[in-house]
């Protein structure tokens, strides 16, 4: 089977915010040609549980040859690659559905972490080279962004391992930074363009780039 | 005599940067129409002492209506409406003509301070109220922008008394945050974006807004 | 008149928190000898007014031979030399007694600041040596902080110049940085001895030491 | 069997650094007696691989009742009850030996990560009650000191599954931060007793607390 979808994906809004710059980016990106492949940009709930449910009825529908899952990460300045992926559900807010797990696992009895399989040094290189500022970061977090992370790559190493999945973090846009005084922000355009090379890269890269992108803590 | 233009400068890069968003931002403005002036954007030398020649120089010349001196700040997440000159040069680093002085008077004799007499607080609102990150701060920091805002302000008080002046400090562009990981920035059409609203209430507000913007310390 | 007193002065809490760690510094240290003189710690209220009445009556009261001002600084990491002190009140929260002024002078028609007289980056240099984490910093805020180093200033400046004065703010200790996750602390112990090393550079230095202690912003 | 001992390492200094606070803390708990047991407190290299086979030949030889690993945080505010340990060694800077391997597994074919079997939100929560800050951490970095922690967990999960082992990232102390501007710390005290009351926590607790301890990205 030949696959032509690359599936991307942003979340709805949560925590009051008006917007998530997530699905804003995505949605600018729907129908994009890539690499010999289209953009299929979908949105997914802030639920846990609900979100990941709507990530595998699209996946089933799509049949896409990559996967990239894209949440807001607000007080962050980067565009984040996220390495891994971590199997526990511990939420310091309520979900848009008013559940707060904590603690809990994603899947029972499933591995502790998964990491990324896309070429997570080389899309930040060529984001970079690009001019869009873009690191590797290695937590996602444990809210609604690593349990879809997690659910995602769950899925994926059972059912199409030879399709590559990930996460990417970003920014708030300005007018959310405009109403969280010395929060970072990124224009919504600069993170289309960085979401285009990561996109591109993770499509044409064959096996990763080596090069620095740990922390010492 | 009625004045008509906008002196409106940025300076040129240092610190080994290839550019200096403040000279990008300010130049997009050079002509443009606001509330009966023109803009006209100039460069300033990033050194002590001859970034003031030419600042004086050219109110000399322009006799503007009001005067907005541009510069970076590196690692700020917001763009900044500083409240405060004050009279000391202390550089952490050389200058473009490799000077750094220590604790030196910017104008030997000259007042401790000067406060900015733009309405900053009103600025920062407007910028705010069209979604562009925006704060007052307390500090203009000790190099050249400072010592230019020091100097401006001292050469309005003497000689122009009723013609507004004041410094706003600007992010990195992304291209520069590419560059230095972890450092927050804003896009260039951001910063272009809230200097035309900087100036235009700059130019019509009659009186600042009543508006907490201090800080605890 | 010979003047044997140091007056050491930390305020009440403020903002909710069970204790100020800037009284339970200084009073560690009252009556201890230092240089030829023994530290008066004293409590100011935090609220504007009162904190610079009950100041001026104990300068009336002890004629002090030095005078430091400690204030907390929640959120900061090391013990800052303040080296400004501006004449405006603008203020984020209510103070102790419920006022909350916006943008107005501490002293009607005084001068826009005054620089401590202190030697700044010579208590800095002594405090590092020992192994105290210390800075010189470039703005003392708008609160009550800024309110009385303003006033202690102006009061010296016309009453006692060749009094020296100034301004310390320091970070919160443990026991506060438990209940705000994230924010830096330092050990009573730490600033304690911190304050020691200052007061005795204080006491001592002739006059301040030449090395960079400004920000580029 | 009974166990008796508790192993808790610190490492050797790194990174030009003249001490490691993580040493100086453990060695001042070593022979502390703790519910029953003992602490040994033993130095690591900070080389990847020498340092786990020291930490295999400790655990060899003393069959801990408990494995605690503690390393330098530079950077971080708080005492961080680290959650997950990661196979991957991704260098920032070279080691002790001049190795700076660039994502390499630490143990190839080992699990993708292992999380801490420590009750660190329990511990936490009885570190903040006496008044030290501390927090649960998502991210041990991919430095030495994840290394460690994932060889300690893995080891343990083959050969102990009962020993609970985990890792405590600790911020510098005073002294350090005096030469790195900006840089929080805490004191050694501060730290020691934070330790004191971990191990306390993790030998006493027989479920973990059920508190958030997540974080949002």
């Amino acid at each position: 089977m030949t696959r032509h979808t690359i599936l991307l994906t942003g979340f709805e809004p949560f925590e009051q915010e008006p917007l998530n710059p997530s699905w804003e980016a995505v949605r600018a990106l729907d129908g994009w040609p890539c690499a010999g492949a289209h953009v299929a940009a979908r949105q997914l709930p802030c639920v846990f549980g609900q979100a990941l449910q709507v990530l595998e009825q699209l996946m089933e529908e799509l049949k896409p040859a990559l996967v990239i899952c894209v949440g807001q990460a607000g007080g962050r300045s980067q565009m984040s690659l996220e390495r891994v992926a971590i199997n526990v559900d511990d939420a310091r807010i309520a979900d848009n559905a008013g559940r707060q797990p904590i603690d809990q696992p994603i899947r029972s009895g499933g591995p502790a972490a998964y990491f990324s399989t896309l070429p997570i040094k080389g899309m930040a290189k060529a984001m970079r080279a690009a001019g869009i500022p873009a690191e590797v970061s290695q937590t996602a977090g444990t809210f609604v962004c690593n349990h879809v992370f997690y659910g995602l790559m769950d899925r994926l190493a059972a059912h199409a391992p030879a399709v590559r999945g990930g996460f990417i973090h970003i920014p708030y846009i300005p007018s959310q930074a405009a109403r969280h005084p010395g929060q970072p922000s990124l224009a919504l355009e600069t993170l289309v363009e960085g979401l285009r090379i990561a996109l591109q890269s993770a499509m044409t890269l064959q096996q990763d780039v080596e090069e620095g992108g740990g922390q010492l803590h």
